[in-house]
């Protein structure tokens, strides 16, 4: 693996001045969508300067024009909960029971991967992130920083990095799930220590901004957590944690803190519902439950296909945002979902809301798009720095080709029907630009410094070889998966 | 616009013989997916020659010679329910109570289509379908004859056409749901003249075969329909019809055949449930209706976006396809849905399902890609001809380039990952090349001689010109849409 990664300073001085003209800008500026037609955005290093129409846009006095006729210019798109290491096992784990997909599908399968094979999928994982219209991606993982150094600084991709922190002793593969974790209180602290590294590591880094990420209720002692959310006040950051996924972490509720016992429950007793928790899924959650969070100004992040995909459930976005709760959209795993496309998450939160309330005016476009930017930012905290086009903002700019048979026609009188198509329409791959923190890293489709052939024929030849080892304890595992493939379905 | 239409003579002398080497086949022959990995498929003139391994096959002999790498291989997908003639309004009814979605929302605009606007719309709509993969479409439309001769005949898109027959005297508009469409005896009458005259027009035409298009239930009398299906039977044709879409259609069917009477059941009491109806839709029916509809065997069209989104309801087809029914998916319009890539919608089926279910094992990717083939095929009639790879079949052929981001990695063991990625992750423009009846449409992601460019820019003009001459009654129908542009959403 090429191991020569950009220094970040270098990555820096590449950003010019850009001026992008005549598109149609979907600015998020305000309480709805801040269109522009036909107007100009501008930017300077790594700030926008100009937003406005472009009659009043000294465009001349940029160094790069961009012609954005029959385009889209909007913020790019925040995916706030994220797992990029997992990519290489894209395909290796759907369509099996909940209980099978961790243990007897993916489980098996992940035990092949190396550290290298983790940053390489995460590679792949953040270029078709990027390539669909991500900017910021919500990184939650062990080992971030190398996920960080060797994966997303490479490319120039923003990043709000939670390290994992987890108590739970080693060996847990024998236990039943009603067995009570043991907690490690030595691991915890460590990671806890390595987590909070990070904070130094990444200081005045531009593009980087962590958080601390406990993994789950289940998994971390309350004293633990105690410290955590002191040393996040402490630190003004936030925490990204895991909540109320159901299966095993219900019954470890239950059997740690008592019948009727519920991971939001615990949290509202221990004060650890507040504004500084982003909880990613919170599918196995009741309506009083999502209530309090929201009254407590509990940030949520959405994974509609994993979650769907994995536990044929809904995860409760419309709802959230229906009582005033403020949520950002996620991609989780490619394994499951299959994707990191969130072009395609923001359609299907809309489908998977309208079809939960049988109402086709649930969880509009409009939404969908302030899910997929401006709010996702403010799920992150980070919405005074990206998340709209403002002037004084940070530059992350997508541009969308409108130009494409599946997004024709699209008009501005009587209404811009290229909103509902670039919700309801685009694939993903009408994304022609993208500039993060004012540097251009994909142009007309194609990534600029990137070796993308290079890196999918080792993403081939890795996944070819880890599949392979693990074949032996896949087929033991027993998933659902093994008899359809010995019938040929797979 | 362009009247130039192809000569189909001409068309079939186009083809010539080619074989796809070293690709993956998913052949869809048998009961499981038939999988040839590093296969061999050949073809000449419109008829599979060869589908096997790559040892055995004489690929030399071919006058082409198609290099598969990293490809999948595999039939065309078979669109079952498609109105293209609507495509020009994209994007401009949905987000809409489902009251809304006709009279308020896309009616008013719809008033401005003018013929050719429909064709034009039409052309749009069958290259973004070939252009995702779709090499048959069934058509259900009204004068369907002209988008066949300068849309589909056109480009070489295979057709399965319904012209529309309806009873209903022209002026419905201000009837309110309770008050019985009037019929006119004469009207109906003509109208399966028009769709008779094409069974004649179309005979012997390899691409085009017909079916008899009753546009639903309350809009045709028991009178009518009773004869449709004696011609029906005596050309041994199918019958295209939509079925059970709730709404104002059980409302009709209630005033006019008595209270407790439902779609299902009037046409079950008539004897109307039998092997020749292929029924769109079919939200509205119980359980108990949708097993007398299987056990009668009568084939199914799902419209998985256009329900959900349209609706907000969910297409039973996973509940159809778990009873033994044979159900094939379609796009219905652009509107609301959005597109029509069928790749999403055997996604969007399967991700229905497991919601809808909760099981995460409900449709998977193995019943979607039998769906979107095979089944759709035989729920169209076309089995023996189209919908899998077979030696004496149609050369009717997808390829999927898997060597993108986000289809990358792809395995072979312990399982096929590529069949996972092609549902779950696949967004459809990884479709490389399309042959239909053996002639290439497709190469590289490219129409041969098409001129898409300048029919974009056509789709384009009217489309601005038909949205503007519609504003005013659009705003005076009021639907839910007005404000929301009023208020900057939209």
């Amino acid at each position: 693996m090429n191991e020569n990664i950009f220094n970040s300073q270098i990555v820096y001085n590449l950003r010019m001045s850009y001026a992008i003209i005549n598109s149609h800008i979907i600015t998020m500026d305000g309480e709805n969508l801040g269109i522009i037609e036909n107007g100009g955005v501008g930017f300077r290093d790594n700030t926008i300067d100009y937003v406005g129409p472009i009659s009043g846009f000294d465009y001349q006095s940029y160094e790069f024009i961009v012609e954005g006729k029959n385009q889209i210019s909007m913020p790019g798109l925040i995916n706030t909960h994220f797992h990029s290491s997992s990519t290489l096992l894209r395909g290796g784990a759907q369509d099996v029971p909940e209980i099978e997909w961790m243990n007897k599908a993916i489980g098996p399968l992940a035990q092949s991967l190396t550290t290298e094979d983790r940053i390489l999928g995460s590679q792949i994982g953040v270029l078709e992130g990027i390539r669909s219209g991500t900017t910021t991606f919500a990184e939650n993982t062990r080992d971030v920083d190398s996920i960080i150094d060797k994966s997303h600084l490479k490319f120039g991709s923003r990043v709000v990095a939670a390290e994992t922190i987890n108590e739970i002793s080693s060996n847990r593969v024998n236990l039943h799930p009603r067995d009570l974790y043991e907690y490690d209180k030595e691991k915890g602290e460590g990671e806890l220590k390595t987590c909070e590294a990070l904070f130094n590591k990444y200081q005045g880094n531009e593009l980087i901004s962590c958080m601390y990420g406990p993994q789950a209720l289940d998994m971390v002692s309350l004293d633990l957590l105690s410290t955590i959310y002191e040393r996040a006040r402490e630190q003004e950051a936030m925490i990204h944690m895991h909540v109320a996924q159901g299966g095993r972490e219900r019954i470890q509720i239950e059997e740690r803190y008592g019948s009727g016992a519920s991971t939001v429950s615990v949290l509202n007793n221990n004060n650890m519902l507040n504004k500084r928790l982003l909880a990613a899924h919170i599918h196995d959650t009741t309506n009083e439950e999502r209530k309090l969070m929201v009254q407590n100004d509990v940030k949520m992040a959405s994974c509609q296909s994993s979650i769907a995909m994995i536990d044929g459930l809904v995860s409760p976005v419309s709802d959230y945002i229906n009582m005033g709760g403020i949520a950002g959209l996620g991609t989780d795993q490619a394994p499951g979902p299959g994707n990191h496309n969130m072009i395609r998450e923001m359609r299907t939160a809309s489908l998977l809301a309208k079809v939960t309330s049988k109402d086709p005016t649930a969880l509009p476009c409009w939404e969908a798009l302030r899910l997929g930017t401006i709010n996702g930012a403010a799920a992150l905290g980070i919405d005074k720095e990206v998340g709209s086009l403002q002037i004084g903002k940070k530059a992350d700019i997508i541009m969308i080709d409108m130009n494409r048979l599946n997004m024709i026609p699209f008009v501005t009188k009587p209404f811009r029907t290229f909103v509902p198509n670039l919700v309801y329409s685009a694939n993903g791959s009408e994304v022609s630009n993208v500039f993060i923190n004012g540097k251009q890293i994909l142009s007309d489709g194609q990534f600029l410094d990137v070796d993308v052939e290079k890196l999918k024929e080792e993403a081939l030849d890795r996944a070819n070889i880890i599949f392979q080892q693990a074949s032996e304890e896949w087929r033991i595992a027993g998933s659902k998966l093994v008899s359809m493939v010995e019938n040929g379905f797979l």
